[in-house]
């Protein structure tokens, strides 16, 4: 195995380092791990995190107009509570933190543990479930559906929202309200390889892929032969099109008396004859010129269909390590969801 | 071979109606193939291209702040006069055209015998050949020195001069002085695979890494055991830093009269205690996070050497298809190239 880190033990404290030596404004704590940026105390907090190898997310989202801090995971290993909690106490301010998280069960269990230590040092807190990935709704290796690249939506539009001054209760209902109406899909073309593992994660035939493929390579709904761009493009959007408006219980945070509640929550449905902001994201070893192959087909289907691509993302914003492949997120946006993403970010790998 | 495209024929034009779908203000030329933004008609245009298969290299750069147009050829395939031509003569207006152009003998002699058809129209041209590349100087593939990710800078910190009003001879000179002051190297830790090819375009043991790679695959200096990520950033920085200084004949084009003329023109010196611009760039299959790994050693030999990073790039901007490999360039840069560096860009691949 070759791989441009150094040791297995260090490989994610090494690229945190180069990634803050980047950037002036990011700082740095070393044991536990977490990045975060100085911004104005009278805004919410967001902090979001969980296992490493899926960068530029969410290392790469801290600085302005998007997250406040980050605690990145082993890779492939989700964050341990003591990062979580000491992170959040570091960037907390009047106006509280919010947690963004990837519906995964270890996430889930180690960002509740830290809403749980917050409140009880009487800090405000919330936590927004992110659960995009329209792929499995359980399995082994998940309890629903799984956070993805819709994430990267939600942690700009909230990230926005937080610093034009919402509230945490309206930073937490518009995160709520970006996932219900994202879908994320994937296929993978060839396997990632995880460095401590030293070989692929899984093995696919020559003329294989696996449809809807989890960003830590966990199983997807099948295995299908590759015929062309155009055909898993088609795929994917019907998938995303036609996904059944999805009903779940979610966790919420009663922030006054402690203690979760449920809240059931729906996926909206899509419509024709609306504004949709699209991600088509390489998983790590794909070719970005492929990436444009991806999205004019998209946008042709897209077209058919009357969603109207009011603002498009093609690169990488969440990846797999060097797996090959791509996802596909589609958000049903609405005006103030436009607004939130055009406004200002200055971050490592999103800047405008 | 998994790639997602839909026939090896079309596979360009694909990813280049993808590009220009995606961004409203970009222009598309089917037949000969060129993209274009609209710009004010009192600045120099600047016009890129050659091989496709170096994306976001040049179509990514064509926006507000850097290229006016740019000329894609098939995949690793120069770019045909005809191409360059009626892109240049689309763009071109009262100021003249510049071309920038990377030092391979196709691309060379194409764009040459473009200026020259130009030069026959009236119109006001020149060009810039850039050779970062320090690897080799002569090859059985090339001629000199080959032009690799500094272009990204020179297209950059030119396209800011242009859109600030500069003329065409101060931009001429301006991008002859940051190629002097411009190197870099990289390595291949695999092979990419050319689609029409089918197969990878070389092969590595297992541990073996190509030492000086070129961007479609070019033999480089030596091939060296995989060791770790900081020796080979070691052993790149010492190659960027000791380089010899190296005197070549360039071919200028006399604006007035027609013709090439020679000019001695020779790569400037390093210094301690001096300013640089860093690109640590992914050849394609590399992942982002490993870059950060690059750029914490690079800083690390930079700061023992007295190089003061003042403004760095990490991530994706001259890659060879799914390469897993890397790039670091060194630019040792004035306040002029600072400035104009810092200056807004607004295109697919760079937006500030």
């Amino acid at each position: 195995m070759k791989k441009l880190i150094n040791n297995v033990e260090n490989v994610v404290l090494d690229q945190v380092q180069g990634l803050v030596a980047s950037r002036q404004t990011l700082k740095l704590n070393q044991h536990p791990c977490y990045i975060w940026h100085e911004e104005s105390p009278r805004q919410v907090a967001l902090v979001s995190g969980g296992a490493s190898g899926h960068e530029p997310m969410h290392t790469g989202y801290v600085g302005e107009g998007m997250l406040t801090g980050a605690v990145p995971g082993e890779i492939f290993i989700r964050a341990t509570p003591d990062q979580i909690y000491e992170c959040a106490s570091k960037v907390s301010r009047d106006e509280g933190v919010l947690f963004l998280v990837k519906n995964y069960v270890g996430d889930g269990m180690n960002f509740k543990l830290a809403v749980e230590l917050l409140h009880a040092d009487g800090v405000k807190v919330g936590a927004v479930l992110i659960d995009d990935d329209i792929a499995v709704n359980d399995s082994l290796y998940t309890s629903g559906r799984r956070g993805m690249t819709g994430t990267v939506l939600v942690e700009k539009i909230v990230g926005a929202a937080a610093a034009k001054g919402y509230s945490l209760e309206q930073c937490e209902e518009l995160g709520r309200r970006v996932n219900n109406n994202c879908r994320s899909i994937s296929v993978a073309l060839s396997p990632c390889t995880v460095p401590a593992a030293d070989q692929p994660s899984f093995e696919l035939g020559n003329n294989e892929i696996e449809f809807g493929i989890g960003i830590h390579g966990e199983p997807g709904i099948e295995r299908i032969e590759f015929t062309s761009a155009n055909d898993v493009v088609d795929k994917m959007f019907v998938a995303l099109k036609e996904n059944i408006p999805y009903s779940r219980t979610l966790p919420v945070w009663d922030k006054e008396e402690g203690g979760w509640d449920d809240l059931e929550s729906s996926v909206d449905d899509f419509e024709s004859e609306h504004d949709y902001i699209a991600i088509v994201n390489g998983l790590g070893g794909t070719p970005k010129s492929e990436l444009y192959v991806v999205y004019k087909r998209l946008a042709e289907n897209c077209e058919r269909e009357n969603f109207r691509l009011a603002r498009n993302l093609v690169g990488e914003y969440c990846t797999a390590l060097n797996m090959e492949g791509i996802s596909i997120t589609l958000l049903k946006a609405d005006k103030e969801m436009i607004d939130l993403f055009d406004a200002p970010v200055n971050t490592a790998a999103m800047t405008w």
